[in-house]
């Protein structure tokens, strides 16, 4: 790229209000092959719609659906409100680059610019807006770290909908400030497993004193959803609907990047249910599905919990407890339970569909890294940009800085994006133990890898 | 103001790169009577320069003794630095103007866009260019709630400078992850009273246990600073200098109204030690000193520590340990030992003297609320604006919204601007109390009042 052009870039390329995208961008469209459809657990024969929207709101059952739509155009009333804290700035990380002493240039778009410290608030408000066109009372959700109850919290505030977020029982009371910050928004917070739902007093029963897992989180919400009437089940990652509604911060990036005539060679994103990494890279890989550009795509997750670089694509259920459809994803089997990393939002046992094709396809690289790097990228990252990342973001940084300083030994003026979900407020515990020297590796053994891959579905193992 | 502008209105109007001011503004040019000089507390005497600069940066110091200079210029480092995330955003609040159903249109300036999480960061990163460009090798500090020791860090972590910060004791055990924030930008966090120092051994002995105390930080840092070669004393808020950095708030919020053609009728901001109270008004409150326009400039304080509306216009120490210089403002008396309340931020005992001064001359209104109103405003404000703002800030919100209402009362569409210095990610145990119902209002009684006045010094009591 033009390094003149660089000097009169600003630090911050924020886009105007009025430059906000207008639609989203469905990449499944573009996909020559097509996305293998969701099954159903109880026939396991593709899903129909109409099975879909007694889970999910009618409207975000159909986009769940949609491979024909390119452009999924944003209500005016959600475009509104994405007012609130987006167009999110496209920063030039030049003082990283300085620190590195590399040729290479380094922007990262953030989205923790708003209270819910993270991308979630993208899809949170689309799925409240849906359900409350619908005439819903109220929408169920699971949440881990949770940054995505956080979003939803505040979407579900702003429409005046009800809103009952199961949160894993052990960070339910590890992070009782989380919890806070969703009562403070209105939310009802149940640790799971809890005995509100018959799933959660069954895994009562069963494992009394466990410390709940996202899997039964997800269980409990959805039983929660179906029981009562005017309510529904909504997930804020994983499902392609989620990747649609992120679409907005790759549509945001690449219109700053054109803004300015800066083409990018590499774009990174952290990997957990695929929400972020897919929204980052949607209009890029659509490039790249209609033969038009190239570009090196990286997904970066951790070595813990490597869905793509070590998992199986097949089908495998979404939840543990096996009541939500089946999705054809790279897994590590749906009972997987990943060690006590720090980055809560990436111990998902799979990947979104769409991004799981992409890694298929070849279209999206993969990488896993441990957490120790994670912390080092993430304190260097802090202590020159100024933002304290979360740590699952800082997957990102941690192989953006290495793409930084291949360029370095190879010369090369490469420009390389990333994103960076969110803020680690929330996250100073892990911080913490990583400034104290305490902070250990855990990545995956082969022996719980292929005991993990027992739990998927005997027919796709 | 002129609806039909209104509606072509951003929902946040954010300044360019290039419209970041390129000065501060000091008010004290503008004032017809100057501001009562520091005194010496050895000689009682009006301190020089000198004596200031063996304590303070020589260039801060000089800051801190300047009435004439309208206008300092904001080096091009400091200024470069304040990209990171400035200029700001000033929010039209139009879902908090809905909700109240008022002919008012409010505004609001928010500074909680940073990792510090507030306003501080404007007057850390100066002060630390200024130590970093004077040669030394680090500087200390006190910290109540945490946010100016944060930003200091940053500040410190940016410039390669050693940054010591003295944490009152019941907050460094209260708010361990704001600890972890200071420690992960690489400061040295040490509970106060410690056994580093004089004064703290001193305390310690006559009271042992004690939870420390914000005054006796302050005495701990300055004499930590004093008994290291290259290294002086910074302050985040109370000083002159700390005001004038501040003046970027003011500046960038009159810059961003004009662009639009707005004139604001009332400005809002919540007052501790004045530092970002000061920085909004000043180019507003220039103006009035001026003659060129008024205004109503309104400070909103806690009922539990009301300095303005409830202290003495006379001299007083800056500490509770009397090794600092006395000033002139309103005061509560040094020895003053708020309630418990929730805004660590405004548990002081005195006021800027510039802001004192205004106060005493009627360019600037006060007003104390109690901490039951100001949770409430902030929820209510949290759940329509999106952003979960600081038990301090709330202040604010609390005034904002009760003129809010009078304008309603009054038919009048009057244009409201408040600041927003920070957000509430690391205060969640006071609104989990508010959330519960557990928080109570402790307005001072007239007895602490008058307990408290007995430690002013004895010939300005």
């Amino acid at each position: 790229m033009n390094r003149k052009a660089i000097r009169e870039l600003p630090y911050k390329i924020i886009l105007e209000e009025h430059e906000l995208p207008k639609n989203w961008y469905n990449m499944r469209a573009d996909m020559p092959g097509k996305v293998a459809p969701l099954l159903d657990p109880e026939t396991m024969e593709p899903v129909t719609t109409e099975a879909l929207q007694k889970v999910f709101c009618t409207e975000t059952a159909a986009q769940e659906m949609d491979e024909e739509n390119r452009l999924i155009p944003i209500p005016e009333d959600v475009r509104h409100f994405y007012k609130m804290y987006r167009p999110s700035p496209l920063i030039h990380a030049e003082y990283l680059e300085k620190l590195l002493d590399t040729p290479a240039k380094i922007f990262y778009k953030f989205e923790g610019n708003n209270t819910s410290g993270s991308h979630k608030l993208n899809s949170a408000i689309a799925q409240a807006y849906y359900a409350k066109q619908q005439g819903l009372k109220g929408v169920t959700t699971e949440t881990g770290a949770g940054q995505w109850g956080t979003a939803l919290a505040m979407a579900c505030a702003f429409y005046g909908l009800d809103c009952r977020v199961f949160m894993v029982k052990c960070s339910y009371e590890q992070k009782p400030f989380r919890r806070e910050v969703m009562r403070t928004y209105g939310a009802e917070v149940i640790p799971s497993p809890s005995d509100t739902t018959m799933v959660g007093r069954k895994i009562l029963r069963e494992y009394p004193g466990t410390p709940g897992s996202l899997g039964c989180a997800v269980s409990e919400a959805v039983e929660a959803a179906m029981q009562q009437e005017k309510y529904r089940y909504v997930l804020g990652s994983v499902l392609n609907q989620v990747v649609l509604h992120q679409s907005i911060i790759g549509l945001e990036t690449k219109a700053a990047l054109e803004k300015y005539g800066i083409t990018p060679d590499v774009i990174i994103g952290c990997a957990g249910g695929g929400s972020n990494l897919g929204g980052l890279i949607a209009p890029f890989a659509g490039e790249m599905l209609r033969g038009e550009k190239s570009y090196r795509l990286i997904a970066v997750e951790p070595d813990a919990c490597p869905s793509l670089t070590r998992g199986k694509f097949v089908y495998d259920y979404c939840d543990t407890g096996r009541i939500c459809p089946l999705a054809k994803m790279y897994t590590l089997g749906n009972g997987f339970m990943p060690s006590a990393i720090h980055s809560g939002g990436l111990r998902y046992h799979g990947m979104n569909p769409i991004v799981s094709q992409l890694y298929a396809d070849q279209i999206l690289e993969a990488v896993a890294v441990s957490q120790k790097e994670v912390f080092q990228a993430a304190t260097t990252f802090a202590r020159v940009e100024g933002i304290l990342p979360a740590p699952e973001s800082s997957h990102a940084i941690c192989i953006a800085i290495r793409e930084a300083l291949r360029c370095k030994r190879e010369n090369r003026a490469e420009t390389i994006v990333f994103g960076l979900t969110g803020t680690g407020y929330f996250d100073m515990l892990s911080y913490g133990k990583y400034n104290a020297g305490h902070l250990a590796d855990a990545p995956l053994s082969a022996q719980d890898l292929e005991k993990s891959f027992h739990t998927l579905p005997e027919k796709f193992r």
